[in-house]
């Protein structure tokens, strides 16, 4: 059985210090022909720009190759074992991912969610789907949790404050005029409570509340690593003495499914950008989002343009971070 | 004048079997630098997953790169000479394939019929213009046959099997809620008549015979192996003491442009579905169909995850057969 | 600050000699490891086919790879500074080209104008932003000039002419169904003028001027180099004499926006077409246009067929200049 980067709750808090640790040598050298000769097949059923170019480059730089397929451009893929595919489906994920790992070693995949049913797709079926069938690893490229960009932030943040422990890390809503992935705010919560910060989530009210298994994770790290998970809709309280500010848009998840219900719901917090007056609050925060941003609708150019913003930097480290976790996965690790 | 591989049709026994000799050596030695610092233009008329996985993979295994071009999302071709250009068509295939020539050392082709007119798609026009001005070799990649499709397969039977010569080899119909292209089919067709096989083509009915140039092909290619190649509406008659089922859905080509028709016509006959029932009839016959398959409705799971089923073998075997195809029109064969 | 090569007009006339030796260099001898170990994003806002071709072939072929971005598959780019981020566009140029610059060593730009409004159009904003944000190099790979296209103009024309200098060349306006991007047109005005050659632009009328920008440095070039540039409507006078005629069609830009009435005022001028009466005027010109092109619509078969025609010449260009291009833009020129 490979050993997949499916989200880091699946990997201790030494494994992801050892991750982070690696990225910072591959930052410093960015060239080690580790991957010689290896392929990697990038399969994304969801368009992007950075994911795409960071992991071609970084395989680049280990000395293997990328093949970028667009899967949303072909067919539909069954993830049902004994489906009968009379349906859409032209293809069942145990023949797609069986058949790719014999041409490549390493898959890796962008698969949201389709914001129509959470009771299953909280599931992350296609992710789970190859997973099961591929005899390579298999890297989360952002399905329901987006675990690169987890360890791009840390990275960033490490950077920026030394040793995490202990520091006051916000995750607070913003409003966004659609319902977004609330990929990147698990991941966010995942990854600063298992670091040992003391976390707040800010929201506007409970319907913006993540899903259980994320705020229950998040709770247990917190608690084993003797901090704290709040949760609060007070912005004032929220930003009091906060050490970074993490900002991020998704859709409220009992409406799912009903983007105008959604939209409806979000429509009254447009307060919630972080701007110049909230950030004054703080312990001189850093701020961070994961690209793209709306400027100006989740943070002032202000905030994002500041020499405290770490957003540039994080993106960038998603090049180095990734080159470690495939060379993990793939036990390639110098 | 380049060597292209349009179809098997054009390729002695002799020259296919020393394509499949050498796959088989590239199977078990993959990294060849055969084909160093040259690169190669993979034109997708039509999406794939495999075929551009297989040839990109394999391209870089060799030591040279692909360029993928999504055609389908630029602009339409001309292919007649002395066309008035004034309607969609931008470009004229004589200057895509001469200006590709000057840039790259091999084109790869994947054009599929629009299934409108096959008295005009059974000339195969995108891949005959191709050939026909490109100064480089010309591979199919899928048109109206697919070749590098029946070198896997054969491959797989052979691992299968050992020689072919005298094997049952049945090619059956089976149900799909789409009419899907002729390709696959005539190449099992042309590539099991032959190899020496004894071939069956079991169909609901005469509407679904292929082409006659394929039905005809594959009858003097038996002639000439001693052999021979039969078609039967018959379930039973077919599969008894197979020793090869190879199953394949499309559309009825009399009623070709008219898909409610087509799909009328066929609704009928889903009991062709491949099941234990009809394999207990055969020779302990291997399975086998190109990716990708509908579980369920073209053969039944059970069928489909048999130790019989070479289904993932012969998607594999496209890796090592399309290395040897381009070593052998680049004149690079080790 | 980086050097990016936007338009030939921040060029002079000696560095784009340069240019053209080093290309003449590379076309000799093709394979240099200039940019070894190196990435180049290759984003596209328009498809393509020679210029994808040609760039990832010669990044290759320079020992660095090529990121493709099909940008027109993701979200609308911001480019105004400042600008509150509530509409389409998900992402600022801001973040996207200082990101970019963090991942690959060159940026390559593929931005049509939107034919809606030419005020705004005319000032490139894509490509003028990523330029002001990027840290890394940003290459013009056609946006409202074309600067590739030129210099592969000009060189298969010094590989025909010789010394360019007092050579008459004619642009000459040709009818297309619809109303195209004004691009190569300005660009083979930009070229042909700074290389000292005599410019005749002939047009149906004057609608059909470029804008005056390009009108304007386009004389102004000729005037420097001590030569003319001529406009006339009258066909005779504008063949006479001609070495080289260069043929395109683009959309009246006072009309820009309006399809209907750009192509009810084209519909008349279909006779100018080039055609070998015309060409028969002339001092056994040269004849080119850029690709794709309308056959026997922009040009008849006899003259893109003919001994003279320069047009498959020109497109196999594109891979040493851009080469070359791309060399100097890096320092990395031999």
């Amino acid at each position: 059985m490979p050993r997949h980067f499916l989200t880091t709750a699946d990997w201790s808090r030494a494994e992801l210090e050892a991750l982070l640790a690696d990225a910072r040598a591959l930052k410093a050298s960015p060239f080690q022909p580790r991957l010689e000769g290896k392929s990697a097949a990038l399969v994304f059923f969801n368009p992007s720009l950075r994911t795409r170019t960071s992991f071609q480059v970084g395989l680049h730089q280990l000395g293997a190759q990328a093949v970028v397929l667009d899967a949303g451009g072909t067919w539909p893929i069954e993830v049902v074992e004994g489906a009968m595919m009379d349906g859409d489906p032209e293809e069942h994920a145990k023949e797609a991912a069986r058949v790719l790992s014999r041409y490549v070693d390493l898959i890796c995949i962008r698969a949201f969610p389709k914001f129509q049913n959470w009771a299953e797709e909280r599931e992350d079926p296609v992710l789970t789907a190859f997973a099961k069938y591929a005899t390579v690893p298999i890297v989360n490229m952002e399905t329901i949790v987006h675990p690169c960009q987890e360890l791009a932030m840390l990275l960033a943040l490490q950077d920026a404050h030394g040793a995490l422990e202990g520091k006051k890390f916000v995750l607070t809503w913003t409003y966004h005029p659609k319902p977004l992935n609330t990929a990147v705010a698990n991941s966010a919560l995942l990854a600063a409570t298992k670091m040992g910060m003391d976390v707040t989530l800010l929201c506007p009210q409970e319907d913006y509340l993540l899903d259980e298994r994320y705020m229950e994770a998040g709770a247990q790290f917190a608690k084993d690593a003797g901090r704290s998970l709040t949760v609060t809709h007070n912005i004032e309280e929220a930003y009091a003495g906060a050490d970074a500010v993490y900002a991020k848009s998704w859709g409220p998840l009992p409406l799912l499914g009903n983007v105008p219900a959604q939209q409806e719901m979000s429509a009254p917090y447009k307060h919630f950008i972080v701007n110049e007056e909230k950030m004054a609050l703080t312990n001189n925060a850093t701020f961070s989002h994961c690209l793209p941003m709306r400027r100006n609708v989740k943070a002032t150019d202000g905030v994002a343009d500041s020499p405290r913003s770490l957003i540039i930097e994080e993106a960038a480290n998603r090049l180095p971070v990734q080159k470690a976790v495939m060379s993990a996965v793939l036990g390639a690790t110098s």
